[in-house]
C-alpha cells in the first residue's frame, strides 16, 4: 500500500529508515503531492476538529453540573478554548480547500457513541472523562503528530495545547477522594469503562477509514507498522495507568 | 432617595438637568466615589456578567439540537464569544476589588427561573428564544448605558456588541416560516411567553436589589424617575414588537 515513491522525495535513499524521516521533514505542499497522505490527513484534521467541538459540548453540558459558580465559569473557559482549537483546525481545512463539515461528517457517528455510552452521572464523572478523554486524545495525536509534514505537525502540537483542564481535574478529584475515599472506587470503575469505550470507537474509526488507516498502519506516512501501532496503543493505556494511579484511581 | 449631592460635583448646578449629565461625564474613579452608585453597578456588571454566562451555557445547550454541523460550529462560535464578554466583565469586577462570583449570586435565581420556565423543545424555540433574549437585554443595557460613568460604559457597549446571532436566527426563523407557516403561529406564541417571562423575572430581580433599582428609578445615577422607568420598559416592549413583525410573528 506504500504509494510514496523514492522518486517524489529526491535525496531521500529507498530504505526504510530513511523514508521514515521523509515526509516529517516535509511541509505541507509538498507532501501532499501524494493523494492517499492527504486524503489521511484531511481524515486527522476532520476527526481532531470534530473531537474539539464535542469537547466544548461536552464541557459547556459539563458546566451546568458544577457545583460552584467559579467552577461553572472554569469550564466555561476550557470549553471556549476548545472551540478556539476547533476554529483553527476548520480554518486550516479550509484553507487547503476542504469543506470542513465534510471532512469531519465520517467521525460524527463514532463520537456520538462514545458520548451516548458514557454519559456522566455528576459532576466528577463529567472531570474524570473529560480529563481522561483528553489525555488519550492528546497521547494519540502526539504520537501520530510526529510522522507527519512540518506544517500539519505544527498546527496538530498547537491545538493540543493543555487548556488548563487536566490539572483542575486533578485538584477536584483528589479532593473529593480525600474528602470520601469511596468515591475513589466508584470514579476507578468508571475511568475503566471510559477507556474500553474509547478503545472500542477508535477501532471503529481505523476499520471505517482507509486513508486514515493505511496512514497508521505502515502507509502512505512513515513507515508505521502494525507492530508500532500496537506499541502505541500500550504506550497509550501505559500513561492512562500512570494518570489514574496518580489520582488514585486504580486503572 | 437622591444621595448625590451637589457638593460631590463640583461646578454642577444643582437643577435637575445638570444633574443628569453629571455621572455620565465622570470616569469610573470618580463616580464610585458614591458608594451608592458604587453597589448600583457592582450589581449591573454582576447581572450582565451571570447573563453572559447564562447565554453561553442556552447557545451551547442549542448547539446540541442544531440540525447540521454548520450549524452547530455556528452556535459554538456564538456561545463563545458571549464567554468571553462574560470573561471582560468578571475582570472589571476583579479589577475593581469585586469577587465576580459574589456579584453574579444574587442574579442566578432569576436567569436560572427563566430558563427554567423557558426551555426549547426545538431548534426554532431556541433561536427565537435566544434572539428575543439578546434583543431585550440588550436594548435594556443600552439606556442604561447612556447614565452610567464612562468607564463602566464603554466596557457595557463592547460586551452589547452583536455576535452575530441575530442575523443567524432571523435568517433561519424566516427559512422555517417559509417552508411552513404553520411553524410562525407557533413562534409567535412562543415569543410571547418568553416576553412575558421575562418581564416577571426582571420585575423579581428590580423588587430584590435596593441599589440597582434605586439607580433605575431617580436614584444615584441620574434622575432615571418612575416615568422615565416606565418609558423605557415601553420603548423595550415596542422595539421587541417590531422585530418579532420583522420576523413576521405577530407579537
Amino acid at each position: 500500500m506504500r504509494c510514496m515513491t523514492s522518486s517524489d522525495t529526491p535525496g531521500t535513499a529507498a530504505n526504510a529508515p530513511a523514508e521514515r524521516t521523509a515526509v516529517a521533514a516535509r511541509d505541507w505542499s509538498s507532501a501532499a503531492a501524494d493523494p492517499q497522505y492527504r486524503a489521511a490527513v484531511v481524515d486527522l484534521l476532520g476527526a481532531l476538529a470534530y473531537g474539539e467541538l464535542a469537547a466544548f459540548e461536552r464541557l459547556a453540558e459539563d458546566a451546568k453540573l458544577a457545583p460552584t459558580l467559579a467552577d461553572k465559569a472554569e469550564l466555561a473557559k476550557m470549553a471556549s478554548a476548545e472551540f478556539h482549537h476547533f476554529e483553527r483546525l476548520s480554518n486550516r481545512l479550509a484553507e487547503i480547500g476542504e469543506e470542513p463539515t465534510e471532512a469531519m461528517a465520517p467521525f460524527v457517528t463514532a463520537y456520538e457513541s462514545f458520548h451516548k455510552q458514557t454519559a456522566p452521572s455528576d459532576w466528577l464523572e463529567g472531570l474524570v472523562k473529560a480529563y481522561v478523554g483528553d489525555s488519550i486524545a492528546s497521547d494519540f495525536y502526539r504520537e501520530v503528530a510526529a510522522r507527519l509534514d512540518t506544517d500539519t505537525r505544527e498546527l496538530v502540537l498547537a491545538v493540543l495545547d493543555d487548556t488548563g483542564h487536566a490539572e483542575f481535574a486533578v485538584e477536584k478529584v483528589r479532593a473529593a477522594i480525600d474528602a470520601d475515599p469511596r468515591v475513589g472506587g466508584r470514579l476507578a470503575l468508571w475511568a475503566r469503562r471510559l477507556m474500553g469505550e474509547a478503545l472500542s470507537q477508535s477501532q471503529r474509526v481505523v476499520a471505517d477509514r482507509d486513508a486514515l488507516s493505511t496512514m497508521l498502519v505502515g502507509g502512505v506516512a512513515d513507515g508505521f507498522d502494525l507492530a508500532e501501532v500496537g506499541r502505541m496503543f500500550s504506550r497509550i493505556t501505559e500513561a492512562h495507568t500512570k494518570r489514574m494511579a496518580a489520582l488514585k484511581l486504580a486503572a
